[in-house]
């Protein structure tokens, strides 16, 4: 029986997916989200109240995780919702019909929860769900985690700052720190280690 | 016989890698360098001069180029040079021991250019150079690309303009077009075609 580790997936790390539901008239819909691993067959994800998967997701207690890279998919469930023809159907449910790999997951638990950020307070709701059915249809599958590029990111910074102006250095210690905001949030033990000994040296060069 | 397909590279990509050299004494180096895949067999790199790494290749006309993700590695061989029992030998060269894959290369053409950008000018050597032995020592081999990270970047802040003020907003749209540069220096036409999306979406926003 197939888990999460089989299409790469860690325990604590957050991956860019894109999330496929239905309404009750069975339109699908897409979406960009990130999940979080949460063992070798739960997951748990943060949604916006109101946004079309939250509804999809709360009447239907399912939903399909799609793991994959493309690009313009991204863009396309992001700026609205894909042509029914990029959707594909497995039993009852809908995927993207070019993914990697994806599987299907059912609610366990939805908590909700008022989130506030730079941007004021937000309503999300936060959903545990337990994986069902994996399938994988390609040979490389990679699941999207940003961590190791955030590292990538804060060491570029880290290496311009030798020959940086004092004021162009402040700006990169600030991009350093959204970085490792990035990290704590995505990242695992390895990537965690990684940017506190960034924030080492950062730190030694502020004195 | 094996080529930079073969470990997932593609023609006209950028990937994140770290390169591995010697001097004259055989004291091994290492540093986190960007390749760009020219071919199934080329592959070319740009080496800031005065770099140990740029003085080693000169000297030897040979680099070993380590794919992995490691971000402990990454981390190391930016701030310093890893310890001796992080490299191992392959032949006459050195490679990290911790790698998913690595393949050596051997200069074909040397170009020195003087390059210009908000940091000022700096001097830069254009190596072109030929890929000879492909070594692959994990299952899962992926080389790292940023163009995607860079896309979910800009997706994320034209996201958030929806509810973002006048000035948070130009601070996300500077961000998106910062995300855009590095997309088309590392991306390849599919991810071009997803930005070029993005952008669209950001201008007919502005107006």
């Amino acid at each position: 029986m197939r888990n999460l580790q089989s299409i790469g997936m860690e325990k604590g790390l957050l991956y860019e997916t894109i999330i496929t539901t239905q309404d009750a008239n069975r339109k699908p819909n897409a979406a960009p989200i990130g999940v979080i691993c949460r063992g070798v067959n739960e997951v748990v994800i943060y949604l916006h109240e109101g946004s079309q998967t939250s509804r999809n997701i709360k009447a239907n207690r399912r939903f399909i995780v799609n793991i994959l890279k493309d690009p313009l998919r991204f863009v396309e469930s992001t700026l609205g919702t894909p042509p029914l023809n990029h959707f594909d159907q497995y039993r009852d449910d809908f995927y993207l019909k070019d993914t990697d790999a994806f599987f299907s997951a059912t609610v366990k638990d939805i908590k909700d929860i008022v989130k506030k950020d730079d941007l004021g307070p937000s309503k999300l709701s936060i959903i545990t769900a337990e994986v069902d059915d994996i399938k994988i249809k390609r040979d490389q599958v990679e699941p999207l985690n940003r961590a190791i590029f955030a590292i990538l990111e804060a060491l570029i910074y880290l290496s311009r700052m030798e020959i940086a102006d004092k004021d162009t250095a402040t700006i990169y210690s600030g991009k350093i720190r959204d970085m490792s905001r990035i990290v704590s949030r995505v990242g695992g033990s390895e990537h965690k280690k990684a940017m506190n000994t960034i924030l080492e040296a950062l730190e030694n060069r502020d004195e």
